[in-house]
């Protein structure tokens, strides 16, 4: 399912951005990740065109991303939902969502992510093993098992 | 410079993807993380057309995301470079790449980020008021003050 101009690049940031780098994909997962929802419900909520949402749904069942469970008389459901896979793509907005908060949100932040702490999530990232922790800064890059694929 | 087709969007989400959105952005935000680079490095790495590429590091100059700086000589350095603000998608760019390794990645992941302390990150987000992990299950999204706006 690789794109022609991606294809060469051995790497997991292109290989999720074959996956949900397409406009509108990620605003798609970011309604569902609030719960299962009707394409009329989408369409409505994120005007976006009905071809355009169509083809971003059906390619986010492709890449198992997202589902269209069946009903109980074994037709398919009217709403759309995350599977695991799509429900694991909650970092990459909130991290899109942290980004646009900091330097594209004159007047703060539309909305805010409360733990339940009871407090602000905020975004920090630790490292799995120490704790403290990870940026920019903090980091090497080293070859992984997948380099020589 | 909010796209018409995003504009309805009080949204942070949607307000990031307006500057990091299009194919191929993510993936120069990758290579500049690591360093500066010269258009043609970009050009080769990416295997990207040159029109594509002229066309994003435009689009984040324009955003403050990247920079060309002058050289000693006041003409513009020949490379292009990641402002503090660039610098602040890693969070982005890690999350991608945390989701690729895990879902996209059958060999294993090709690339590795190994943390100060000399293990792998990992991709660990915990909140910045108690510290405990951070996931789809753990907050409740609620009206922040630029909602209204």
């Amino acid at each position: 399912m690789l794109y022609s101009d991606y294809a060469t690049q051995n790497c997991s940031v292109a290989r999720a951005l074959e996956a949900v780098g397409e406009r509108w994909t990620l605003l798609i997962i970011r309604e569902l990740l609030r719960g299962p929802r009707r394409f009329s419900q989408l369409e409505r909520d994120l005007q976006v065109s009905k071809n355009v949402l169509a083809s971003r749904l059906e390619k986010l069942i492709v890449f198992g991303i997202a589902d269209k469970p069946m009903g109980s008389d074994e037709r398919p459901a009217s709403r759309y939902e995350l599977t695991p896979k799509g429900r694991d793509l909650f970092p990459v907005i909130t991290a899109l969502m942290a980004w646009g908060d900091a330097y594209e949100a004159p007047d703060g932040p539309p909305a805010v992510f409360v733990h339940s702490c009871g407090q602000p999530a905020g975004h920090h990232l630790v490292c799995d093993h120490c704790g403290d922790t990870v940026d920019v800064d903090t980091i090497t890059v080293e070859a992984g098992p997948g380099l020589q694929c």
